[in-house]
């Protein structure tokens, strides 16, 4: 018989084309009088710039130093300028780096923070946090993470390059498509990772086709929040997959494209339920072959042998997933994930 | 260019056979140690003191006075009783009438709700309260009123008798029908209300033939919890249909259910999208046709005419509904509303 738990966390999302320029009254409504500007160097200087400029009197200044799976020495800075500042809110300005910066701010601090996402992502949407340790992961979950208002402005996604948004929409598809089995799976986990992939399934092709089409960036923006929502459900032998892949040095959204279609059709075959939840939402035909149809047509890497999967490393790949005892949709033994491995590569 | 603002409000959703056992621990969980338990009287005592007896010591009493619509007497005695007990927490234990009364109370106090729902009302999951006065219906909105905990225990609804059942599921899934054009939808009440269709279409044809069919109980609660949570984005034509009918003095819950497949076919030739959501959710064919049918087999009022519709009173119905001036999803004129009552009747 089902039973669930399903816990709402407090959250505001403000969705609209130039809605970038209500982020003063955004902050206002959080009661931010002094906000810490989180972003990037280089690229995402600009937009910072531009976001403190927005904020005026409300604006502590720019922290432009967040850097990709936010390495614990980069977090130590972001805290330090926090408090060095006397900020009372963050205002995370980009993708996972960004907002996981200012996640790690906010897990020590208590502020609150306010998210201008900028990429499919979908951190924004989750009370899951991670840094980074040399080479170790380290990934936690607290609600003070959470952002307490997201502005989507789609107007902001127009210029993500043709492969990053298909290696971080096939990311956040692939996230949908474990939402299905998640241990932590609600009827509203499973009826917001249907709708992300029906709107990802019509939309992605387009934003990868022409990054400038602002109804489907919007669709898509729209698809990577539900995706980023459903994700603090649980994830399954995909995420497993692709934690130990980037252990081993590649790369992230790339590794997670690859490996989907590989996953789904071993997994699908247990889920029936979900398959056929995926085939509606893909607009019919088995949903494997339509997300490796899609992925075929994306200018991103198809193979792991193309982002530098060393075969040498089979086993011990194949006996770190092995180790997690998957059960969900179906157990994964160590053969299978070797299977899985080699059709991949 | 779709846009949109949605606010998600804290709420815990438990939802299991045999919750109603987890009462004391999700009362806890609010800290609540004097806790007023409102349900109805009669048939509602019963489950009541089930409940002050789990609660034990964090039970402050029970109050058994709900009624419906939410008489402002009514009101103004649970109010005294709260005050009078020095409650620090409500359990509203029942449907639209305890839970609407817990609602008043807690407009006044601030004190927090945890709602055990017995039928498919789905207030639980909105913010909207509503108290009569005489003849006139008072709705408004705070989200102080929306429960902070629900608990769903789908045996709670086994005995739900067959019309209840089919009368408030109609009801339940008139709001989803409405969510596809109401003014505040969003990605995620357009999401939820298809899955709340969905589950209903499949689960409550199998409810009214069989109340004791466990699995099907479970999903139609989930339906009126996914169908509640949608409400707060607005309604429409049906919604005001149902309230100018309401009173006149027809029943609520058969009313809307009558009126449905009426509206549906004045409505969804000008909305395609949510008509072929609601084809797709309900498994292909027109879907006013399939509620209509849906309907048709369920141990309910069929016309207007049973329910005691006083055809003198069209032109005063109209004239209502026509002040109103509904535009979405296309504007419903005089003569509109004259042809749908004739079609109803």
């Amino acid at each position: 018989m089902i039973s669930f738990t399903h816990d709402v966390p407090l959250q505001r999302v403000v969705f609209a084309s130039g809605a970038l320029s209500r982020v003063a009254e955004e902050a206002q409504r959080l009661s931010f009088s002094r906000a810490l500007v989180v972003a990037t160097p280089g690229s995402g200087v600009r937009l910072g710039n531009k976001v403190v400029e927005l904020l005026g009197v409300q604006a502590a200044g720019l922290h432009a130093q967040a850097a990709l799976h936010v390495p614990k020495e980069v977090a130590a800075v972001g805290l330090e300028a926090a408090r060095a500042k006397n900020a009372d809110g963050l205002v995370a300005v980009g993708g996972g780096a960004e907002i996981g910066l200012a996640k790690t701010i906010a897990r020590d601090t208590g502020l609150p923070i306010l998210a201008l996402p900028t990429t499919y992502s979908g951190s924004e949407a989750t009370p899951i946090f991670g840094l980074t340790d040399g080479e170790r992961k380290i990934t936690g979950r607290d609600l003070k993470v959470l952002p307490r208002t997201i502005i989507y402005d789609p107007d902001l996604t127009l210029g993500l390059p043709a492969a990053v948004s298909a290696a971080s929409g096939m990311n956040a598809i692939a996230h949908c498509v474990e939402a299905f089995w998640a241990d932590g799976r609600t009827p509203v986990t499973i009826a917001l990772a249907s709708e992300a992939m029906r709107r990802f399934g019509k939309n992605l092709p387009a934003v990868v086709a022409d990054g400038t089409d602002a109804p489907a960036r919007a669709e898509c923006l729209i698809g990577a929040w539900l995706a980023g929502t459903v994700l603090a459900a649980g994830t399954g032998l995909h995420h497993k997959l692709a934690h130990v892949l980037g252990g081993l040095g590649l790369p992230h959204a790339e590794t997670h494209a690859i490996i989907l279609p590989h996953v789904m059709r071993f997994n699908l075959g247990a889920a029936p339920e979900a398959k056929a939840r995926l085939a509606e939402a893909l607009g019919g035909g088995d949903p494997a072959d339509g997300i490796a149809v899609m992925l075929q047509e994306f200018p991103i890497p198809q193979r792991l042998r193309d982002v530098g999967f060393d075969r040498d490393k089979t086993d011990f790949a194949t006996g770190e997933i092995a180790a997690a005892k998957i059960t969900s949709p179906r157990a994964a033994s160590a053969d299978d994930v070797r299977a899985l491995l080699a059709a991949a590569y």
